[in-house]
């Protein structure tokens, strides 16, 4: 069945090798005449990556400022600090170096910059966002997708509440992919990253109400590739084929592409409930979706035990038999196989985390806003779902 | 294989029932003051489509001219003709309400107005575009893709020549996709748009050097749409999901989508082929795709059998044997068979024409511009062999 949509994807790709040094020409194509160069760790710098740019930028005649430092679930104090720096230099466009954290650090810096006031209202949903300042992304790191998605997640230190915000306006003018600067990555985040770009896509691909057919394809077409090369980047981390097909799938599983003409945007519970994950203990995202996302499944997919099975049959190639429900099920054990062979946590506790019974009400508790919002749309959940979700989650 | 690639589509998709009442507020969004109006036959009057846009442009506060006599296979000197009146005028946005051949005339009209001089010179390789007006469509025609595509194509009376030109100025700033609009087309015209859509993604499936692994994927999906809906639509032409999913198909077989990461941009002789038999028989240009596309595959398959082979197992669901030359026939097959059942013709006597001897000599003339080109990436295809293909494909 199709919904109406809008799709937009304005950010231009440059994917392949070497093409980080065209940024001082991109950012030129876009007006751009300071940067502030927006980085994570020291490894950008010791990668020699930083310097390349530096003198990409000096070529093309570009001014710039740098400030590092973001860590994974991205920390509004370090977005202050940078909407101030940009302020008093003059910076006019936003260089993310980096994989989502980074990107969503840029995109709520820009938020800042061009909207008055304090940022975190727009996380907060206390006031909508007027625009963006322009940003551009140097992606090292396949995963979230932000490089051409409307959205970012934000966690504010004061309470440990991560959010998420969605807005066109933030949408990468350009982003440069070379699968190259990914090799170095450790298998833990590659695998991560690899869960990340397939929960994107599946959040999208479980609805209530049904799927655009091509929608449907262009997904399982999208999963699949994930499925066949993640393996192989777990024993060769620097295959280029792998490397750069997990790369543009991240992209394209968040850009709008796979949820074009659904009945929905997507459940997203699994997100959400990971957000309140990721927000108390600061665990890996992509290692958070995978240690709740079986437990979310199994207590969702009675619901419409026929699209798990179908999902199982598109994605996995299972055979399908006349028992809907034991195909759903068996969809449900072969993704939780899929995640444990990427030697990625299929439970909490493999996580790391055990959760006490206050916390898990905690996580609930926040995770509906405080009762201010449900959860999902393959089916709908409140805090009490939510409460057994974790608790059937914990191993 | 993956290839270095820009993607590039920042075309705003607006897709869905009713939609097309918002385009006066769209062409306010991209800055439009003074609007040409672009279409092609009388239906768009009598249907109401140009009074609702008409009502639309004015509650935005658009001033607006109108130009129709559009046809298939656009001319050029209803593109002088654009010009002049758009300059006369002082028109600063294109509106094309129509098809392929609407959208294409305007991306003319648009590079005549922002480039000094005569407009052919660029279709004909002389000189190169700077820059393009900006352009919407409203789409009412499920075919061409020209609404995410960076490409035209026009046809010079004078010396039947059909010319494409490529330039990603020309991109539309905005589409309008409601599928209803299409409804009203004859069965003929929206089968030769299904052959279209899928010429779209062939072309670029058939490289000499190879594909991206979830671009082939993508592609097959995409493909598979088709040829899941297209029967339907013989039947029922007001079928919504048939005409939804054609839609957005041609969108995304010719945004750049299904060609991202290939080794080349595609083979695209079947279309150069084409365009010398429309431009000297004046075909619909789907029709002319299928006419020649059979003659083509079994002159240019033996380079690559297992190529088609491939194609055959993943879009047609053909088993595969231990004959990878007889599989590539039965995908050849499958194809031709698959055209025939839409009415489409497979061959030119079908097709209606019967080219001369010295027809088709001057049609491979045309079309390796007097010797100055081969076509072709599967395969590489000069003069003598363009005209075996023609020949071949007589009947």
């Amino acid at each position: 069945m199709t919904s109406d949509f809008t799709y937009y994807t304005p950010t231009k790709v440059v994917f392949g090798k070497n093409t980080e040094s065209q940024v001082g020409t991109l950012i030129k194509e876009f007006k751009g005449k300071k940067v502030l160069i927006h980085y994570g760790s020291a490894s950008a710098k010791r990668s020699g990556l930083l310097d390349k740019i530096i003198t990409s930028l000096i070529q093309s005649g570009l001014d710039y400022v740098t400030l590092g430092g973001v860590v994974p679930n991205p920390r509004l104090s370090l977005v202050h600090e940078g909407i101030a720096l940009c302020k008093q230099e003059g910076v006019d466009f936003l260089l993310a170096v980096g994989g989502g954290s980074v990107i969503d650090s840029c995109k709520a810096i820009g938020y800042g910059l061009y909207n008055e006031g304090e940022v975190w209202d727009f996380y907060d949903r206390k006031r909508v966002v007027n625009g963006c300042y322009p940003i551009g992304a140097i992606l090292t790191l396949a995963a979230a997708g932000s490089e051409m998605s409307s959205s970012s997640v934000i966690t504010n230190e004061e309470g440990d509440l991560k959010r998420g915000l969605n807005s066109d306006t933030s949408r990468c003018r350009f982003a440069i992919m070379n699968p190259e600067l990914t090799y170095t990555l450790p298998p833990y985040q590659t695998m991560c990253g690899a869960v990340d770009i397939m929960m994107h896509t599946m959040e999208r691909y479980f609805t209530a109400k049904g799927n655009m057919f091509i929608t449907d394809g262009l997904a399982e077409a999208l999963l699949k590739t994930v499925i066949y090369y993640a393996p192989k980047l777990k024993n060769k981390p620097d295959d280029y084929e792998g490397r750069a097909n997990l790369m543009w799938a991240s992209s394209l599983s968040h850009n709008g592409l796979t949820s074009a003409g659904n009945s929905s945007p997507g459940d997203w519970a699994p997100h959400q409930l990971e957000h309140e994950i990721g927000g108390m203990f600061d665990v890996a995202h992509g290692a958070g979706l995978s240690a709740i996302w079986n437990s979310w499944a199994t207590y969702v997919y009675a619901n419409n035990p026929s699209r798990f099975a179908n999902f199982g049959e598109k994605v996995f190639d299972l055979p399908r038999t006349k028992n809907v429900e034991a195909d759903a099920l068996a969809a449900i054990e072969a993704t939780k196989d899929f995640f444990a062979s990427l030697d990625m946590p299929i439970n909490l506790n493999q996580l790391g985390i055990h959760p006490t019974e206050a916390q898990i009400v905690e996580m609930a508790e926040k995770c509906t806003f405080f009762g201010k919002r449900t959860l999902g749309d393959f089916k709908t959940l409140g805090k009490e779902d939510l409460i057994a979700i974790y608790k059937n989650a914990e191993k």
